[in-house]
């Protein structure tokens, strides 16, 4: 199936586009009266698990937001799942939990990074689906969690501040760390084939708490992981699908990162994305970087921020639209609409002038 | 009173040191049993306000962990507080709050900047009381939140994740948000300049929330106002007292903070401080920058990271020890005594070396 709009894909290639794409990460949520219908029916796993409903909601924010992707509808901790983690969502109770979390090495060993692409099956069959009703209208992004961010949750139990137990693990016991490090990465690395497999034409690894690490640690017990899958991804799949990775919080290791053989660079709003482009250069493409908050304001001051970024930019190529975060559950979906729209319209301006 | 150690206002001038000296950013807290002991007979207000119990619990770092510099007990909120806000500590509830935030420019009139000085003279008594039990023994520390951070406070009512009603304030109300953080800063220098001249030999601004900023909103809300101050205080108190400046998060805009004329810069962990220091030159000093969560492992740990940061910096001069935030309530006192004698100890051997 040829894609009719496969912008995405060339950015993420530094190939010549005529406008930016534009997605957001979570797009496929709460914000969205949609998505709610959906949820009303239907706990939070019971979507994930299920690529009817999987697929119903990834591609709302397509059908109903207009972006230039569709991201398929999942959460990073099925991995530690499939390794053999209990995973409980307590409805209204905040984020997915690990009532029994990782701190021995005993239990360590006892998790498997075999079988998971089969555990995962119904994440394959979501992206099967979604492809087939996406019918090349727009790529389909698949995703993971990076195996530090998983690290701290597998080893914290839940979200947290400061994620204490995650670091005094790698602070005064680094061999079972890199241990645990490993086999997530393992089990990371055979779940991103599979997705691509399955019809991802893309994919992006989060690292959302990557920004808890000092730049020495970052290097240590997220980087070299995430590059190390990146070369398994890039080598099992003749380098099929660009790679995306989103270290958010890391803007010091910015350089390290971008050279780890991805394709993309995520970044959060902390960093000004013209510098970014100035210090890392052509090698990869950028996304991001508004601050999520400016879609709680109006379609002006959306509209503002946007053509800033793009003016700030110079050019469309390399650059891939998005937040510098996910979408939050309660922003109008007209002012995500308001965004999708600016940043369709937002390099028009600088080409004409030029 | 000639100062006996008077390391901190020498390594903060930039001046040779013998050893890098090393206090705790909130290191009058919870962690001791010796304040916890006063504070199970007194509310936290309760000793913020009362001169002879901010004082008691002002030295006991220096009595029992042996740190080179006291910081006067206080809390960043009691600004807000004199300005006309109402505060309130629920005990067992988190943070204090303001129940009454400041939304609306009528409110924002109402706050007042004038009599801030009167109204805390019970800081300035506190500090003069302490400066004389202190005995020239170490220098005392006064500080202030930053006007960012107290606006944070002020608008959304109490901490936050991501400060949607400040966040929304400046990017849709760029006018009122400006009344009001000059309101702020009009208020710190008079404060801080009072707490110069009732006896704080240096002071430090704490801008905790500054790392949710874009660098663009970093410069036009938070640093100008504090380059103000600096300008404010330096102006007024004859360039007595060294002033830090630390703004937790805002690292992509480090050589911006170095230049707004203050004498230290404090960096949180997440960036090397021996990358900054080369980035930024000799003109300021730098104070960090240990992860707080160092202080959960052991005496071992602690030493080597402690060690391995004096390492990376290669000389004493211009090195502040201090962790890159916060000491967190439930270290063990053991452990951060562990951390005092490390650093302590961390540039002899280097010395020795050369």
């Amino acid at each position: 199936m040829e894609l009719k709009n496969d912008l995405l894909l060339r950015a993420a290639r530094m190939e010549p586009i005529e406008r930016a794409p534009v997605w957001f990460m979570r797009q496929a949520g709460r914000y969205l009266p949609e998505y709610r219908a959906v949820r009303a029916k239907h706990s939070f796993l019971e979507m994930v698990r299920t690529p009817e409903l999987a697929a119903e909601v990834t591609l709302q924010p397509v059908d109903f937001v207009g972006v230039d992707a569709a991201i398929i509808f999942s959460d990073i901790l099925v991995v530690p799942e499939a390794m053999g983690m209990k995973l409980l969502v307590e409805e209204g109770k905040g984020g997915p939990k690990f009532p029994d979390p990782i701190r021995l090495y005993t239990k360590m060993k006892s998790l498997t990074d075999s079988g998971i692409v089969k555990k995962l099956s119904y994440v394959m069959d979501a992206i099967r689906l979604t492809k087939d009703r996406l019918n090349g209208r727009v790529p389909l992004i698949g995703f993971s969690g990076a195996p530090w961010t998983l690290f701290a949750y597998m080893v914290e139990g839940e979200g947290s501040r400061d994620f204490r137990h995650a670091k005094e693990m790698i602070y005064t016991r680094r061999e079972d760390a890199h241990f645990l490090l490993r086999k997530i990465s393992d089990a990371v690395a055979q779940y991103l084939i599979a997705q691509i497999e399955a019809g991802a034409d893309i994919v992006q690894i989060f690292d959302t708490w990557a920004g808890i690490l000092t730049p020495e640690d970052f290097q240590e017990f997220s980087l070299e992981y995430i590059r190390e899958i990146v070369r398994l991804v890039q080598q099992h799949t003749q380098n099929r699908a660009p790679i995306i990775v989103f270290c958010k919080g890391a803007n010091q290791s910015l350089l390290e990162i971008a050279s780890i053989g991805c394709d993309v660079v995520g970044l959060d709003w902390t960093i000004d994305l013209a510098e970014a482009k100035a210090l890392i250069g052509d090698g990869v493409a950028l996304q991001g970087n508004i601050d999520p908050m400016v879609l709680y304001t109006t379609e002006h001051v959306i509209t503002e921020k946007v053509a800033a970024l793009a003016s700030r930019m110079g050019e469309a190529r390399g650059h891939i639209f998005n937040l510098g975060h996910g979408i939050l559950p309660d922003v109008e979906p007209d002012n995500a609409r308001a965004f999708v729209r600016a940043a369709k319209n937002a390099y028009e301006g600088l080409a004409n002038k030029s």
